[in-house]
């Protein structure tokens, strides 16, 4: 049986995911037993379900093969259409449009809900709405969206299986920081029963390019230009050059690795805003990065985002411009250091994947674990 | 009921386990729901078993803080005999004598074994040997040594839940490829669906820590003294110096995370013996180190250990004396780092804890997964 997903958002993550199930359905069905099917999908125009066609058990192997290369195209159309710059309201879908996302996610069967809208970060909506609702509904919920974790995250955690209650739905983000670096996963599943004195991260990339371009003696205007102009700044540039990207990283870190709850205004922030060249270049061979950490304090940790002076040495001083990175500070482990240099949305989506195939246990019937 | 497992070797790594076995009982037991009870254990002197005590379900509390507080005296009480020179055929224990390892996990009752006797290479024994029978008894086996995976990956593999078969016993490696580095757990989880085109390792540390001696203007013989006097040199310095440690890193990683099928004959191997300090010492920034290896290739992949000269910018050229790294270049995660710097060898034994609670899904009765 096919696993059954919805994928709300078609920005470029979301399209990225439908062109990874396309690219890779006989891998996933292979390698991993996991058969797909999306069932619903919704931008910001409206939604589409397409009803619970995924029951293909009872299919010869030509038909099911028929199904696959249907299921591909179909993935494949919408893709074409929204880089096409159509709305999905406007297209002609087989099956039920509705009128939004929140809809679908009320109203559709599926297992799996890939969430990938625009993230607002003053009310986590629609995200948040759609991932509370996925998982009161027994669906797995993979985000690549930053606003429900940062703004709900206790919440979010005891209605899935990061609550301990392995028989709740399971909440899935490892591309929600850092797009493909694997921050979360190495913090939750490599450093187990660490103590962890102190995370450092370098894991917003888009100001730490912007200081790259500074350090070369481009102004902090033209640098910003130079970085919208290779579309990775936020449409609220603010979000970038002020911290709070770093700072909304830090705080899925702190809470989802650290178990430590804390919110945007525990964080003492400071942006790249400001900056001139001549603060940003050395006489040394130090550079300056902006860097998001948690350190150990009395009762809890200290959280800030600021510009940092790194020795060469530090993990994360060497790094290609927007090279992303997370350190962490360990008693058993030593220090661990994580580091992804990505260009483009791939990585972020197939980080959605590498969930997806992580879910697999709880998504096979007849898997014995 | 609590996890009965068994321990082989009893050196650094095997004490560690013990240690750590001892002082993170209550939160295995509370965080992860993992009880456990050492119910065997091996060193070159012979082996003991405890008998399978391990089922304390119709205890009440305060016999469980007993038996929790026993069994903890127990651990501490082995290692502090090894640590004061003691075999553990001259301990006075309750329980069974065996002769050695390999007639307690052939007789044992366990559901976990933890292997860490010193590594042959030339016949991965007793370690092969060991492992074996324990997945052929449906024993889950926790690995930090190499021999093992380095000589017969294929057929443990097969074994193994890595088969793809959900109900065969797990096999677990992530302390032997680098300490506590996530080498083997980032390039198996986190690089889902990627093509790899190239890996990159700096895993062997100890010929790392003499170039950065010889760096510093010291003899290769004097930087190999100082290497021995840290404790972090094999008894055969050859391993480390003529870079067999790093190939056998290397061949574990290219067949468990590429699945290539590869020996220590298909290495392209090149040590670090005849370099003299100028050889090390870079004119530039550039850093000489000895690095191992994959390259994508026609039919397959290249796999070279070679002492190169890294750009100050390659992620791996900026760590500690010492630091191990891997890169994996892919296509959908782009360029992915993982570096640790550790000293001593809890790391090791760490990650051997880290995989056991990997196995939770499969050791705690009444999990969904």
């Amino acid at each position: 049986m096919a696993v059954r997903y919805l994928l709300t958002g078609l920005g470029n993550v979301g399209r990225g995911v439908l062109e990874l199930f396309a690219a890779h359905q006989e891998t996933l069905a292979s390698r991993y037993g996991l058969g797909a099917r999306l069932v619903g999908v919704a931008d910001s125009s409206g939604a589409h379900y397409f009803g619970d066609k995924s029951n293909d058990d009872d299919k010869g192997d030509a038909d099911r093969d028929d199904a696959d290369t249907h299921e591909r195209e179909k993935l494949l159309a919408i893709v074409r259409a929204k880089r096409a710059g159509r709305r999905l309201r406007d297209l002609d879908l087989p099956g039920t449009p509705l009128a939004d996302a929140q809809t679908l996610v009320d109203r559709a069967a599926a297992d799996v809900l890939f969430e990938a809208t625009p993230t607002d970060l003053t009310d986590g909506q629609p995200g948040l709405g759609l991932v509370r609702r996925a998982l009161q509904r027994n669906m797995h919920a993979v985000l690549a969206s930053k606003g429900p974790l940062v703004l709900a995250y206790p919440e979010l955690a005891a209605l899935s299986d990061l609550s301990g209650d392995d028989d709740a739905p399971a909440l899935r983000f490892s591309g929600a920081v850092g797009g493909a670096t694997p921050s979360v996963n190495v913090g939750r599943r490599d450093l187990v029963l660490a103590d962890i004195e102190q995370i450092e991260s370098t894991l917003s990339s888009t100001p730490n390019l912007i200081l790259d371009q500074m350090r070369r003696g481009v102004s902090f205007d033209d640098a910003l230009a130079y970085a919208q102009a290779q579309g990775v700044v936020e449409p609220d540039p603010s979000l970038d050059i002020d911290g709070y990207d770093a700072a909304n990283k830090l705080l899925i870190l702190v809470q989802s690795v650290l178990g430590y709850p804390a919110t945007l205004k525990d964080v003492d922030r400071q942006g790249i805003g400001g900056l001139t060249p001549d603060d940003v270049r050395c006489p040394d061979d130090r550079v300056l990065l902006l860097v998001a950490s948690a350190t150990k304090q009395a009762g809890g940790y200290h959280l800030s985002v600021r510009p940092r002076l790194l020795e060469p040495d530090h993990p994360l001083a060497n790094g290609a411009p927007g090279e992303m990175g997370v350190v962490y500070h360990t008693d058993l482990y030593g220090r661990i250091t994580v580091r992804c240099y990505e260009e483009g949305p791939t990585g972020t989506a197939a980080a959605m994947l590498r969930d997806f195939v992580g879910l697999r246990p709880r998504l096979v019937v007849g898997s014995s674990l």
